[in-house]
């Protein structure tokens, strides 16, 4: 059989085969796919030999009219462009067409989710590769020119709107009466639609046009009448959701916003601001892991060293998370807490009270906004990982080129707000004019664009290690 | 700079300026391109060596739970992707760029025009490897899955039509009338759209429904009223136009004919044959130049030997293109023809005779039918240039899977169609359910299906050839 035809076959078992497969045998296949059908090494090796034999042509940057010149040049780009190829796994020959079948591209997307889901399981470097080369390919085919940006209506067919319902993974949608104040006056919906999945946006964006730039979700989600269109200056995007875990890791929401900001200003030009009101989720994982082994540090170190005073440990991963006020006030909030010396121990158990029941008291509330809000912005602005914001979601608006505006208290109430973000919410703002600045700067110095607003929160922090520093010092 | 830095350079520069210079200086320009932006070969080394270095793994296609195995195969993996994108030339950082910039494709479309005009002049190593690995960038992004198939009716907007009209290039649309009637009753169109080069058809096919194959374009064309649509049986694709002169060399036909074949199947039932009609269009150049130096041949050889008989030559090159009955019935058909003793001269002298006066005899052109659909039919089945058919529209159906069904005389009167293909038009079949196995053995083998009715002249020629070969044997 030549290639095509075990290739035909294969393409055959899998279109028809795969979804009828049983997890293990799925993970069975995909494991033959990428083992089987990988980069010919016997090829690769003999290419690479041809190469190292060719000698690079020395004048290759001057102009040379001669015959023999070009012809060299010619074998040598020939033996690059060979290489090239040679590099290519043979699973690509099945990759690109199952891409030009009809459903292929769907059906691609959704083994792409089976592959991420057995790499959550074990790491397996084979399948890995598979993995990142499909999303090679998926990026490419889902060029933001392949795609086609619609705006989301009333009007649009049931089975459009129910995968809209289905997959809103920002503020679920309740019912239908919700749906139709989402896509109806003072509110848009954008999706961006690929020829190949019709009927199914692969992202979408959620809209409300207001007067303000807005602080809480609620008054995003339920207000009824909203501001009238005319009136609007701000177009806020509140929930932007994909539709396919397949196509995870490919940003298609970078594009799909500044096309939106776009058509919006052009049709709207009183629509000046540009602004998200968003969750920040990985907030409150974060801060109860920082109290916990903060806590853990102390107690081990109090173990070890009874009699030395709290504040002034040796321990370059020990750090005072609270400011002194702040701690004060914490443990000053209750008679039950007073007893306690540790302003962290309190607040990690208050985080973590059965039903958030610090969200209930007024008077926690009014405690806990100060530290809560100083975190939050340190979390967003200085935690990181390999260089890029620690939380995904700053990530993804940081790298698409937006800055981060405003911290709002007990914007999101509901329990999943409380849970992932302590009810705040964060407004990133996009300048059109400063969407490619500001992505490089972050993309190449990992650097955040904020308002003073979130600065200043900052700063305090300087302040606070200044003279916690000097104390040190002191003594 | 960074390379983005400079990448954005030029990317402004390409997309403001292009347009604007002259052919020579988007000439320097593409050649800096090529040359400047190509593959950083210094790191394509260091990836080469660092590859040699890397053992492979010996039990790579067991299943290795190991530890060191998969770091292993993970360095191995890791480090050929890295050379497969080493290998990618730094102007593909602005093909990707351009590509999501609105108009970008349509922009790199020119820009190939462009790439593919100057190749002709000259030949330059540079220019062709970016030219062809623009072609491989715009296979990927024109991929079917991306365009939309459109049927073109009366009621689009008129800046498509006349891009339809602009662009129809196997049979010119003499006016709106003639527009009209292609897009109506008993007829189709169908062009392929991407959402990126909105209104503007990259490919787009004519249809006729017909009582049966037809024979010549006439009917095809002017045929009023046409066949009523219940009781047509067969789909004819009487042309297919490319808009783009830079996707040259990406075949969109083949997958618009499938889809439209599928289309028409699923919507009239009744249509059960899909054909074309189609020009011949290397036919007559093939014919002359053969003519011409078989009789320089025979020239030399008449003054080497002068008195050597015809026919039983000792070159290998010589042929006798006409069959005896055909050059006894050509030197017959006129007295000023019976004093010359070669049908091949003559044969030569009217198809090259001012206005085509051949064509206006009846007397000739009963004469010249025979031998030239004789010819016609080894021009298509046995002429090739690298294993594939010579003629390029044959070339194109039978990579799409199509057989050879029949030939048709005088099907074409136009100046065009006489000049191009001697007023001969052939029929291809698309069967649906051998579309795939016959494109696989053309594709394979250079194996050419046609129907007996165009075997019988190949075998005519064979019978010919041994009658012949038997008479220099008895010399």
């Amino acid at each position: 059989m030549s290639k095509t035809d075990i290739i035909d076959e294969v393409l055959n078992d899998f279109s028809k085969g795969f979804f009828g497969l049983s997890h293990e045998n799925r993970r069975k296949l995909l494991l033959v796919l990428s083992r089987e059908y990988d980069v010919s090494r016997t090829q690769v090796r003999e290419l690479i030999q041809q190469y190292i034999n060719l000698e690079i042509p020395s004048s290759e940057r001057a102009q040379s009219p001669e015959h023999d010149e070009q012809a060299l040049l010619s074998a040598f780009y020939r033996t690059e462009r060979n290489l090239r190829h040679a590099l290519q796994p043979k699973y690509d020959i099945l990759f690109e067409r199952l891409n030009t079948h009809p459903g292929g591209l769907k059906f691609l997307s959704i083994l792409r989710a089976d592959l991420l889901s057995m790499l959550q399981e074990e790491n397996i470097a084979s399948l890995r590769a598979l993995d990142s080369y499909l999303m090679e390919k998926l990026v490419t085919w889902l060029s933001p020119a392949a795609l086609e940006l619609h705006q989301i209506t009333w009007d649009d067919p049931a089975s459009l709107l129910e995968k809209i319902v289905a997959y809103e993974a920002v503020h679920p949608i309740s019912n239908l009466i919700d749906l139709k104040r989402r896509l109806g006056v003072g509110r848009r919906c954008f999706g961006y639609l690929h020829p190949a999945i019709p009927g199914e946006p692969l992202i979408f964006i959620e809209v409300a046009l207001l007067k303000n730039v807005a602080q809480t979700i609620q008054e995003v989600l339920w207000d009824n009448p909203p501001t009238p269109e005319s009136q609007a200056t701000c177009a806020l995007f509140y929930s932007i959701s994909s539709t396919q875990p397949g196509l995870a890791g490919i940003n298609l929401g970078k594009f799909l916003i500044k096309r939106v900001i776009e058509l919006v200003k052009r049709d709207m030009p009183h629509i000046t601001t540009f602004a998200t009101l968003s969750p920040i989720p990985g907030y409150m994982q974060w801060l109860l892991a920082k109290l916990a082994s903060q806590l853990k540090l102390a107690e081990a170190e109090s173990e070890e060293e009874p009699h030395s005073s709290k504040g002034t440990s040796g321990s370059t991963f020990r750090e005072d998370i609270l400011q002194p006020e702040e701690e004060r006030a914490i443990l000053n909030s209750s008679v039950e807490f007073t007893s306690r010396e540790n302003g962290m121990e309190v607040l990690l158990k208050l985080l973590t009270s059965k039903n958030n029941e610090w969200t209930s008291s007024p008077r926690l509330l009014s405690v806990l906004q100060a530290p809560l809000l100083r975190l939050c912005a340190r979390y967003l602005l200085q935690e990181k990982k390999r260089g890029k914001a620690l939380d995904t979601v700053a990530n993804f608006h940081l790298q698409n080129g937006a800055m981060i505006e405003r911290l709002n208290w007990m914007a999101d109430r509901s329990v999943k707000g409380i849970c992932q973000s302590g009810g705040i919410m964060v407004n990133y703002i996009y300048r059109l004019d400063k969407i490619e600045e500001n992505a490089r700067s972050y993309f190449g110095e990992g650097r955040i664009q904020a308002s003073c607003d979130l600065q200043r929160h900052i700063e305090v922090i300087a302040i606070h290690d200044v003279l916690l520093h000097s104390k040190v010092h002191e003594h």
